[in-house]
């Protein structure tokens, strides 16, 4: 009876923090030096969709997110990828097992967001589960100024695609595969996702390693 | 008179040609050994609004146009940038003092399209006149299939970010500056340009080296 009272109030009282997200992943600095050139990287960019369940080490995770909109001018705040007059409205969302992040390009830190795995949310075919890392790209509208929606739509859609071609470049140069998805059940995986209604998600993109 | 007359006929007779078109170029094979790694180069990947007019050699834009959506798997005709479903509808029409050409990557050939020098048409910013290069990304919305003109809007503009990205990075590695533009009268450069109705302009990115 008292252990089961004091179930019933652990519960209550620490029950909520089981569904919390996990902590911060503080990324490595990324590591510039070396890797293959440009133009062997362009060379061998293609789409994958068949991947190995195996996990991305997070030094790769952090090369990664810095190549797609790191900062690449620290003293500017500037990126690796142009946005429309500079708003720098795409957010990077990361989709792992262990739940969804949010890239923080200034810090390089993981922000955690749920800790649902909601991979198999972000497209219908089967090689999306399956991939140990999808990044959704989400436009913040509310940067982006005093322009009609359908410039907002359209710069969102033009400031992923900077983004999206510096992940593949980058897989393209580390072995990884990856292929950017527009079929997505938007509506749904913002509502997954707690998105506020100024958020827009664009794009979602897979990577890992390709299977053997 | 014999000599007016003369000269009316032979301007009714080639006067026409005169407006015509150059010859096609066809672009040295690109070097795709050496250069930058792609870390440097997304390192120094910025936005430059200023340059000098020096013309870009015929092999730097080979492999610029190469980088940017050529052919990189030639048994499969696959390009460096992705695209919505693989249809490859961003065509790119290369804006120079000469006349303006359409990048053909099949071929890996630039094909006249008018002899007129159309750069200082794509923008209004002082400097767009200057760069010795002038991208042009026009979707073909022909070539997008069975889906609604919001899609087709949304996918020209995730694409042409693709090729975009290619472009910048190539000109980081290379030294070249360049920026993209979104700002653009494109009724009138359509016009301009000749293009049909399915034709629609996504954005113009200048290309040249920076002024020193």
């Amino acid at each position: 009876m008292f252990r089961k009272i004091f179930v019933v109030i652990f519960v209550l009282l620490f029950g909520f923090s089981l569904s919390k997200a996990a902590d911060s992943i503080k990324l490595p600095a990324p590591q510039l030096d070396g890797g293959k050139s440009l133009m062997q990287a362009l060379k061998e960019r293609r789409s994958e969709r068949s991947f190995s369940p195996k996990k991305i080490p997070v030094n790769v995770l952090s090369n990664m997110l810095w190549a797609a909109c790191g900062i690449n001018r620290p003293d500017a705040g500037k990126r690796t990828a142009p946005s429309a007059m500079n708003r720098q409205s795409i957010h990077i969302y990361v989709a792992l097992q262990e739940g969804l992040f949010l890239y923080d390009a200034k810090t390089h830190v993981l922000k955690p967001i749920i800790s649902q795995d909601i991979r198999a949310l972000t497209g219908k075919q089967s090689f999306v589960a399956q991939a140990p890392l999808t990044l959704i790209y989400v436009a913040d509208f509310k940067k982006m100024g005093n322009i009609s929606d359908d410039e907002k739509n359209f710069y969102a859609a033009t400031d992923t695609g900077f983004i999206s071609q510096n992940v593949y470049l980058f897989c393209a140069a580390e072995g990884l595969g990856t292929v950017v998805r527009g079929s997505i059940d938007k509506d749904a995986l913002a509502k997954t996702m707690k998105l506020g209604d100024h958020q827009k998600i664009v794009l979602a993109q897979s990577v890992g390693y390709p299977k053997e």
